[in-house]
Formats: structure tokens, C-alpha cells, sequence
């Protein structure tokens, strides 16, 4: 092969493809060369993406293959004399969990590619990616037996209370703002840009990105969505404040090298309101640019701090969420749907735990009870958990273990939800005001209902569901219990223990 | 005496003064016989109050006196020939307990005439008065033991689920409907003014209310203001749907009988916008009547089921509001003090128990932090009781014995409440979005705080409250203690266990 080429002759479908060749190292290859292809997949259609520099002369060009069957491509590259093309096969999958990227289902809900409900229960670890190694690993460790199917983190370094030390390595070269006066008292003092950073923007550093591919890879191994927070505020380098190109070559380098990984998601940023150098433009250019490049159509939303972006934009396929109350956060999940009819994913609800802060010191009871009054209104939930003991690491940033008592009982709501027929459940409209109802979307939408009471400890409760005969279930979300009560039909009592957190689920039999 | 006038000669200020006189027995008194006093108290001025026909020949004219020193007055009645004039004095307040009727203090607080503040922690027995009497006295000495001083209650029978017996005594003379028919599943069906209902709305039965009145002459005897709804929608028997002519003869009774007692106060009506039969326009008649033949001036007020009554009317002294919210109750209240300008009461935020409903089936942790979220900012909240077990008699609406565990904690409010100095607590400007921080109303603002943490569970707190040196205590709100952490100054922080429902208490020493 001229140059250096190598690409495989076969890859599963939804599985990283990947053309290496090698080119110049000398100059600034970041911004002299050039490379990308457009793949001809099975079936017909095209799509083109570019190859990016991962240093030491080493070039990649990778694609995420949907189509089974024969993919040509044709590589072009400024440092090749001419068009390389080849081919490939793209065969079934067969790797467990690999249903695909995720997409909207049926304007409300999520679902793989190959139509299996995606059921969302997410966490957030926004800097574990540039935690040491062991910590990571702790961090997979505990992934692989948590309930959560989403993780949220940043691509960018974290400066912020409980984040104060730098990172191993930066994503561009050069050198960080002296810290040795930093303290958690004055840390406010460094934000944004301070003096004394120095960056060469026109470069990367390779390492930096490889650890973070690396680790949404993890993630896709473990049947995790990755959800990507691009920009955010919590900065002391000034990466919340790069100029237009270094931005767009910046988002451009990252769909080139992490849009092949079928469980990535973009988030354009994480509180972008808090980014008041950044203009609604500003968001908008990176929308477009992400649009153009991003072949696949990976899912796109951007998260707010106060005010809610414009979630009817139409580049936005679902509502990335911070509660904007104290008290209230799934409980307006319905209000959100009709609002945008977009899938209503809230990613921030507060998280469990005891720091200072409210957003970080719920009980496991309250972080729970949350995650029921969203899915049972039709919307999906993120958990976090901020504990400062046993070992002052926290989940919410560096990942680690978990502490909390919400994670078992989210595996308990999943597991709920994955009976659930169809995409989800939606609000029932012959609601009672003092119970959460939800029904199936879709078909089955006569045929399972779910009453939540939330804090409220019911006796019994009485229903009528018209004809039919329906199989009665109590289900205890806190201490994970379903038990069965026979059937009812017409106007029929069900009891129960006068407890919070109970649930009666009725499927028509 | 002539006609068998009896008066005292002398009495307790703020007891009731009561004059009696025999009169005739024949025909219909209640229509025929008039009866009126105007007293004349020492310092000047003067009230006229109306008497009342209490059966058997026996006339009776009521007076509330304010004021110590020589009280005269001059009586007439239809069926004496001449004006009656007497005296009496005044004595200075002896009785422990004994301050006077309750006024508004300083827009948004309440106090006893003597000027003692009135910290109200409110309970609620609709129809406690018309229970046996065996369970009447458990009442009483269920609430000299409770920390409520003030109770809710109806002057007319209740008909609703778990208020289907009839009454032992009716207001009128006459035959109520046949409930031979009724069950809890179609009690609907008899709502309102059902056939078989046969009232002589002329005449009063003084049986029926002599049992109100001792009912409240209890309660005065143990400290706790009578809030007496006067109409209510709970109705089989047609009282809700009486003409104005007989509406206004009962409010006339009502009060001729009533007002003497120093802990009455009168609500309109419970869930008034479930009386459709009544316009604004009657409601307002009645409300004009109440202020021209109350002379003393007790609380008014109206209670509301869906919309609030306009609170800005002039005779409406407090607002006594029911939440409008599943979720929120205590939260809204300054935004309540800022649309009013008047004291908030919320009478009822859902009762703690476990019946079908939403509105009783509230935990104990609930009940007693939707007090503390109301009270620390500047609100006053009501109690009550569905718990269907252990003997099915519920306080809400029957009285008897308290099963819940947040009357233990009200009485802890209640001392905390007691230890703050001024009327009362206010809302604190200052307070973060995560905490619910009040300060002391009027010279003492800056000297006493609280910050209330609800379901939060901060593991530490950090305060700079300006110069000085504030005393610091950690208040358990649900394990009802009281920790001190010293003193602290400047800024300082405040170690808390990570258990919801906490509270600091700051005081500048």
C-alpha cells in the first residue's frame, strides 16, 4: 500500500471503520494537510468525512459504517498525488449490545438504530476522563454494574470547587496558569482566562484526544452512551474562550476523530449561559458546522444553567435539561413535551449526596422519586451523586464508586421501563391530580398504565379503566418489590401499605 | 329585675359578658322579639350589639369587653316597655392565658390584643363539634396536650366520605333526608339540597348551637382561637343553599351568640368556589353584614378549594388559603405576603395520613416541613389528620386522638417560633437560591437569623452575615434538637450531619 495505508477489509456494522496512512510529520500538519473520503455504502448514498492528524506522521480517517454489505470509499489527501479508493464489507452485527447509535423514536422517545427502545438512565462524571488511570478503571469498574446506559462528561479540563488540580495532560500545547496560590477559597479568582496560560491553538496534543477516545470506547463496550459536553464554563485556561477558528477547527478535529463511535452524543455545552462571551451565533455557527460534518446525526442538544436554549431549533433533537427549580424538576416534564415535542431528557435534576451546595445533597430517596416523576410522564432522567466521604471523590466529576442509594433502585426504574411495551410510557390524560399516570406509547397505550404516588402514602386507590380484565401489580420503588394483587376488573380497589414511593402497574390480560 | 334581667356586675376583660332576660315563649321569637345593647365602655366610644332568643322564654345579649374600668350600657327589646340601662365593671385580665382576641400586627403577623405575639400552628376538625360526646372530650384533651392554638372547624353538619352520619342535633327544626340509601359509593348523589329535606329555616334550634358554643368556650379555656367556618359546600341537607333572607338571619344569630368569645375568628366559608349556587355578590353581602353587626372586629377571612378569593378586599383581614399544588405549598408563601400585604395562613397544605386522597395521605417528615418552609418565610400553616387506622376515626373531621408523628414536631416549631424575638419571622433577601433563610420582623432583623434546608442535606453550610458575633445553633427540625457550635464571626462555617430537614439558627450576641 502507497504511503503507508492500511484498512481493514471487514468490519461489523455500527463498529469504528478505520484508514491509517502515514504522511507528513514536519510543518503544522494540523492546519497544512488535508485528507478525507467519502464512503458509497450498500444500497446507495454517500457520505463524506475528513481524517484528522493523530501525530508522529500518523493519519486516520475513520467512518462508522450503518449499511451491510460492500462500502467503497475514495481518499483523498493533500499529501497523496491522487484519489486512493478501496473497499470493504460491513457485516451483521453480532457483538453483544450493539444495537446501533441512538436516535429519536416517534418524536418523544429514543431508540437504537435497529429499533430497540433505548431506555435512558444517565449519570454524569463530568472529569473522569483526566482522573488517573486507576481511578478510571474504578470508574468502569462501577459503570459495568450500575443501571446507567448514558454518562455524561466534558471533553475539556474542569475548573471548579472539588476540581482544582490541573489535568495530566492538555488538549493543545503548551503551558497552564501558575496554581500554586490557588486555593477552594479564592478559586473564583482564576476563572475564565487568566494571565500566565499559554497555548499554541494551531496544534493539538494527540494524547489528550487519544485518552478521551479511549475512553468513550470504554464506554461503548460497557452499552454506555457517551454524552460529549464539547464547551463548558468551568475554566482557569481559556478554553471557554478560544476564538472563532481555533472553535471550529477544534469541533472539527473532534467529529473527525470520535463520530465513527456509535454511542457518542453531542452536547454543545454544559451551562452554556454561563459562557457570556459566547454569543447565540456563536452557538448556532457551531451547530451548523457540527451538522455539516457530523455524516451520522448523532444526537445534539446543548445544556442550560438558568434559561433554556431554544430546544425548537431544528439542528436540537432532544431537550438537554437543568431543572430551573429548587423543587420542581420531573414534575414538569409533561409541560416540557408539549412545549417542544422533542424527547425531554433531564440530565441535571440535582444529585445525591451531602455537599454544601443544593444542587449536590439529595437523598437517595428524593434523587429516586425524581427519576419516577419524569419517566412517568414520558421523559428521561440523569442521576449524579456528590458524598464527601468516604474518600472526598466525587462521583458528579471524577467518577470512582458510587455511595448512594439511588443506583439500585434506578436499576429497579430500568428494569421497570424495559417492560414497559413500545417506546416509553406518556402522561394519561385522565389523570387524577393526585397521582402520577402514565400509559404505554403507542399500541399498548389501553393496555399498561403505571400510577406513581411520589410522596404520597395512598391506603388504597380505586380505578376504572373501562372493560377488561387487569393484572394487578404494587410496586414498592424504594425497597424493589413488585407484588401481585390478581386481577380487577371494572371499578376495583387495590391496597396499599400507606408507604411513599409506591406504584401500581395494570396490564390488560 | 324586671322581666327576669339578670347582668353581672362584674367580669374579666376580654370574658364574656352575657346579660339574660325572660321574655315571651310564644309565637315565633327568633322572627318577632328584637333585642339590642349599646355598651359604653370606660375612655369613650361605644358598641351595639344585637341579643338573641335561646328557647324556653330566654333572651340573651352577649358583649366582649376591652376595656377595664366602668362599662355602661342601655338595652332594649321589642317586648319590654322601656329602654334598660346598668353597669358594670371592667377587671383587669387574671387568667393564665387570657390576651385577648387575635388582630393582625404589623401587616403580615398576628397578635394578641395585649400585644403578646400570636405564633399560629393550626389544626383541623370540621366536624368535631357534632361527634358523641365521649369523643368530643378526647378532643379536648387530645389538643391540651397538642401544640395547636388554633382549630377549624364548621358551625353546619358535614356530609362527605367518612362524614356520612347524621348529626345528633340540627340547626333548624324540621326533618333531614332519608339516608336509608346512603353508602360511601353514591354519597355524590345526595350533594346539595336532595328531596326529602323539610327545615322551618324561621326558627334556630338553640340546642344546636348551644353545643357550638361550648364547644368553643372549650377551646377558649385552653388557648386555642376558634376558626369557625361558617358555609360549606359538604352538604345533603341544603344549608349551602339557603335563601339570603334566612343566610342573613343565621349570620345574625351567629354573631349575636358568638362574638363574645375573644378566640373567635370567622371564615366565610371553606372551599367557597364549590358553592355555586352563591355568587361574589353574596359573599360579599355577607361579609358587610359580619363587618356591621361584629363590633370587635375578629379575623375574617375565606377559604378557597381551586381559586383564591381576591384577598385585597378590605374586610378580609388574612389570607386562609388552601395550595393550589400537589407539590408546593409553604414555598409560595412570600409570594403570597408580597400580593397581599396581609398575613398568609395556609389552612390547609394536605393533611398527614394515609386515606385514598392526595390531600391525606402526607407523611409526618411532609407535614412538618411544609410548616418550616411556611413559617420561615413569614407564613402561618394548618395541621390535620386522615389516618385511616386504627379506629377509622379521623381527625380531620371527626377529632379524637393523634396518631401522626408531626404534632411532636409542631410543638418544636412552636418553641422555636415562641424563642423568636418580634412578631415573627420574615424572608430573609439575602438568601441563596439553596436555602430557606428568614430573619427576625422589625428591630431585631439583623440579629436573629434561620436557614432551613427542607429535603437538602448539606454536610456543611458557610455564612457571612456582615460584623458581629453570632451564637450558632444546629436545630434537628425532625429529631427536635438543638446543638450549639459556638460562636462565629465574619465568615464562618457550620458543620451539619447530612440529614434532610436541618435548620441553623444564627443570633448576634
Amino acid at each position: 500500500m502507497s504511503d503507508g495505508l492500511q484498512y481493514p477489509r471487514q468490519v461489523e456494522r455500527w463498529n469504528r471503520y478505520e484508514i491509517t496512512l502515514q504522511g507528513p510529520a514536519t510543518g503544522n500538519p494540523f492546519i497544512e494537510q488535508t485528507l478525507s473520503a467519502s464512503f458509497f455504502p450498500a444500497g446507495g448514498g454517500s457520505q463524506t468525512v475528513e481524517g484528522f492528524y493523530d501525530g508522529a506522521g500518523c493519519y486516520r480517517l475513520r467512518y462508522l459504517p450503518r449499511t451491510v454489505g460492500l462500502c467503497r470509499f475514495e481518499l483523498k489527501a493533500s499529501f497523496l498525488p491522487q484519489l486512493i479508493r478501496g473497499s470493504f464489507t460491513v457485516t451483521p452485527q453480532v457483538t453483544p449490545g450493539n444495537h446501533g447509535p441512538v436516535h429519536v423514536a416517534d418524536t418523544y422517545y429514543l431508540a437504537y438504530e435497529d429499533g430497540t427502545p433505548y431506555h435512558c438512565i444517565g449519570s454524569t462524571c463530568y472529569a473522569w476522563v483526566w482522573q488517573p488511570e486507576q481511578l478510571r478503571q474504578a470508574t468502569l469498574r462501577t459503570l459495568a454494574a450500575a443501571p446507567f446506559n448514558k454518562l455524561r462528561f466534558c471533553v475539556l479540563p474542569k475548573h471548579y470547587i472539588y476540581n482544582l488540580k490541573d489535568p495530566p495532560l492538555f488538549p493543545f500545547p503548551g503551558t497552564p496558569v501558575d496554581t500554586s496560590g490557588l486555593t477552594p477559597a479564592n478559586f473564583n479568582d482564576y476563572n475564565g482566562c487568566p494571565p500566565g496560560n499559554h497555548w499554541d491553538f494551531s496544534r493539538f496534543n494527540p494524547a489528550y484526544f487519544q485518552q478521551l477516545e479511549h475512553c468513550i470506547a470504554s464506554l461503548c463496550n460497557l452499552g454506555i452512551e457517551a454524552d460529549l459536553i464539547v464547551l463548558h464554563p468551568y475554566d482557569r485556561w481559556g478554553f471557554s474562550q478560544m476564538d472563532a477558528a481555533t472553535d471550529q477547527r477544534y469541533w472539527r478535529y473532534l467529529i473527525a476523530r470520535l463520530a465513527c463511535y456509535r454511542n457518542l452524543w453531542w452536547s454543545l455545552a454544559n451551562e452554556y449561559d454561563l459562557l457570556p462571551q459566547r454569543s447565540l451565533a456563536d452557538w448556532e455557527r457551531d451547530a451548523d458546522l457540527l451538522c455539516r460534518y457530523d455524516p451520522y446525526g448523532h444526537l445534539r442538544s446543548i445544556h442550560n444553567c438558568f434559561d433554556f436554549y431554544d430546544y425548537s431549533r431544528p439542528w436540537i433533537t432532544h431537550c438537554s435539561i437543568q431543572r430551573q427549580n429548587l423543587y420542581l424538576s420531573g414534575e414538569l416534564t409533561a409541560r416540557w413535551r408539549e412545549r417542544w415535542h422533542k424527547p425531554v431528557v433531564l440530565d441535571e435534576i440535582a444529585y445525591e449526596g451531602d455537599i454544601q451546595f443544593g444542587w449536590g445533597n439529595l437523598s437517595g430517596e428524593e434523587m429516586t422519586r425524581r427519576f419516577w416523576e419524569t419517566v412517568c410522564r414520558g421523559g428521561y432522567a440523569g442521576h449524579g451523586e456528590t458524598y464527601l466521604n468516604p474518600d472526598n471523590i466525587l462521583w458528579w466529576s471524577h467518577g470512582g464508586t458510587l455511595h448512594g442509594s439511588s443506583p439500585a433502585r434506578l436499576a429497579f426504574l430500568r428494569r421497570i421501563m424495559a417492560e414497559t411495551p413500545g417506546p416509553g410510557l406518556e402522561p394519561w390524560p385522565a389523570a387524577q391530580w393526585d397521582e402520577v399516570a402514565a400509559c404505554a406509547h403507542g399500541p399498548a397505550r389501553q393496555d399498561y398504565f403505571i400510577f406513581y404516588y411520589s410522596f404520597m402514602r395512598p391506603g388504597f386507590r380505586d380505578f376504572d379503566l373501562g372493560p377488561g380484565r387487569f393484572q394487578i401489580e404494587v410496586m414498592d420503588t424504594w425497597n424493589m418489590t413488585i407484588t401481585s394483587q390478581g386481577y380487577g376488573e371494572g371499578r376495583f380497589r387495590v391496597r396499599l401499605p400507606g408507604r411513599p414511593y409506591m406504584a401500581v402497574r395494570l396490564r390488560r390480560s
